[in-house]
């Protein structure tokens, strides 16, 4: 899939992603033998951090951290225009090599890129805290902080998930000052766009043989749970006409979200990935089922169609057998939808490099989600083997990630030599 | 639905029947503070057997004991035919007050009644050792040795499910010598009949509020798994065209179940109350799936009609989503029916008495079963409220056990009277 007219900058920035990949690999960048386990304020984090700090500063970088300790790096002094780049680095607790910081060690390189072209673009990286949320249980927690998504309430609720030592107790042995948190909104101030590298953490691009997909929205969702109330009955004493059977309805939701997300075509999908029956015997006829949704679209009216298609299907099953149907609703995000400039001028940069990309949804969370709420936002994707990710097993390939950060340097190259005033 | 010309002995019957329960309900015959637990070889079990040793003693029965534990109880001397009645009187290990004693309770108001009446009848009275399993972990044990449905291997696997300590040797340290189980064989050798009376565990009699149910059949019971292999993926990431979701195939065959054993008709009943997916998190598309299946049906054809329809169906269902169906079997059964002949008698004998009775199969495995290999055999279903068993909340109505008895002594002194050689 590659062009025949890609720079020679390719190979040598996939050198040094995979070096970056190996050092921060290693035994003092996780507090696990079996896979990459780091997390906010940890030995382990507070080293990966220490390292994409001192690569920056030899950079010409000042690196200062907000006030919960987010990365943030500029070439440029506080108050001037700068364009946005960077990821995470913390991991979930059975984690891989990429997820995250495949894309700060991206983002790095595209500094390192930036010098040694010449090319005098103004940047800021942020290596957000905590985005897996292994530490506190609370996903998004640095890029929510600087988009203001919290309230002084939510961060004293957050204990260790470790110790139950509270998060504002933790950020300040770490040395930050968590109850300035209001503060970390300054970080978003100058950015004129943002672009996040991640890995797909699917196998759509690994199926169409692409190397960098396009995010044209991360999808919204509805996790919910349908909580069936039948009766238990012995299976062999009671005769089939006598029984309400919640199993039974539980199996006509889980086809019923399946034929639906499939009726609202690409970028919705629907899920059951977790049923309970209770009392869980062979031998007796379910009288409680729980049935685990999860339902995204990059369209918010699809996604509550098919969420309120499914409650309906189930309500309308439950009835026929006699059955209930209670909703619990656990979370509701709209999508967030990418800046549609900002993906065009990365296709056309693709395009200009002779790259062959898609357009595709992200359906994982991501922190672009919090920074989209003020900045201009894109992500790029590259391939992960087989989709697997949130495990040892994850594997990427850095020639991907540095063909990925070439497209957007060239993306964010062009506006910004067309806007003299930064 | 009680006829107005019923002996007066009914309510007598109940009266005692009321008294035998509520002693056998005491603190001193379970091993539980919260429902009746009692079980091979523990000191409440040990009382239970007791109180129907001097009970029976007492009308003029010679108690006996088989090699394993077997309550025998004759009121005529080994080797003249007798007439077989009887059940268990151990509980499952959450159980009420119900299950199994109410039959060897209704045997012996009917060992009463022949002495009280001057009937004369030859009666052996069986209280089986380890109906439910609760002890060892294999139902049917008492009778299934009487069948010689064991092997030595099969005695010296079982242990207790307490301390692992084996069957044989408790058997041993309560006095008995299991090493002679095949003699068990001889107390079957003198039936000519055998009757159990047992709450029928469904709900059947209840809906159709009539107080006593002829078995015509104990179904037989297929129990397997199917284990369904599809690809676990993140289900945001993951497009509905690109799945291979197990549970969703579990879900067609749940309702193949459903559809496969109402379209089989009555006498045929089909449950999964069981299922699994895994890695079982709401945002993974479920990479295996673990259906328990149980059938039952008192045709052989049907049950096996039923079962491998229910199996083609999963496998075309996982077929037609890229995924693989094993099946492991557990356990298959043959229906067990009972003699017609004594169910036409027993049902004579209600019309006599003007008892409205019906014909029902039994969908729950009892010891009759066993004791039906070589004797004809008949069972008496009495209601449960709202079918519950197997619980504290277990209630039955000592004057259907009354009715249920009264049926069965009018069918057996029928017979007899005719058969003079007895």
């Amino acid at each position: 899939m590659q062009a025949e007219n890609l720079p020679n900058s390719i190979a040598a920035s996939a050198t040094r992603i995979t070096r970056d990949i190996e050092i921060l690999s290693g035994p003092d960048y996780t507090t696990s033998n079996e896979a990459i386990r780091r997390y906010a304020y940890t030995d382990a984090y507070k080293r990966a951090v220490s390292y994409f700090e001192d690569s920056l500063s030899d950079l010409g970088f000042e690196v200062a951290y907000d006030p919960v300790g987010n990365l943030v790096a500029r070439n440029r002094p506080v108050g001037e225009p700068v364009f946005g780049i960077g990821s995470h680095c913390d991991s979930n607790r059975n984690g891989g090599r990429y997820d995250g910081t495949l894309g700060v060690v991206a983002a790095l390189e595209l500094c390192r890129l930036n010098v040694e072209e010449n090319l005098g673009l103004p940047f800021q990286l942020i290596s957000w805290l905590e985005e897996e949320g292994s530490a506190y249980g609370e996903m998004l927690l640095g890029s929510r902080i600087a988009a203001g998504r919290v309230t002084d309430a939510d961060l004293a609720a957050m204990r260790s998930v470790d110790n139950g030592i509270p998060f504002m107790e933790e950020a300040q042995a770490a040395g930050f000052e968590p109850e300035r948190w209001r503060e970390s909104r300054e970080i978003l101030d100058d950015l004129v766009g943002w672009i996040e590298i991640h890995i797909e953490q699917g196998r759509v691009l690994q199926d169409a043989e692409i190397q960098v997909g396009l995010v044209t929205a991360i999808t919204g969702v509805i996790h919910a749970d349908l909580v069936i109330t039948g009766r238990a009955d012995h299976a062999g004493a009671t005769p089939m006409a006598g029984r309400v059977d919640a199993g039974v309805v539980a199996a006509e939701v889980i086809l019923a979200v399946e034929r639906l997300a499939r009726a609202a075509g690409e970028g919705t999908v629907g899920t059951v990935g977790h049923v309970t029956l209770e009392p869980g015997l062979r031998n007796v006829v379910p009288g409680l089922a729980r049935v685990a949704l999860d339902i995204r679209s990059v369209d918010e009216d699809e996604l509550t169609t098919v969420f309120e298609t499914t409650v309906s299907a189930a309500r309308s099953a439950a009835s026929a057998h006699g059955a209930t149907v209670e909703v619990v609703e656990h979370q509701r995000q709209p999508p967030t939808p990418m800046d549609s400039g900002l993906v065009d001028a990365l296709a056309s940069s693709a395009t200009d490099l002779g790259v062959e990309t898609m357009r595709m949804p992200s359906g994982a969370a991501h922190d672009t989600m919090m920074v989209a709420q003020r900045v201009p936002s894109a992500m790029l994707f590259v391939p992960c083997k087989d989709g697997i990710s949130h495990s040892p097993a994850e594997q990427a390939r850095p020639e991907d990630a540095a063909l990925a950060l070439l497209i957007a340097l060239e993306a964010i190259r062009a506006p910004l030599n067309t806007r003299t005033a930064l």
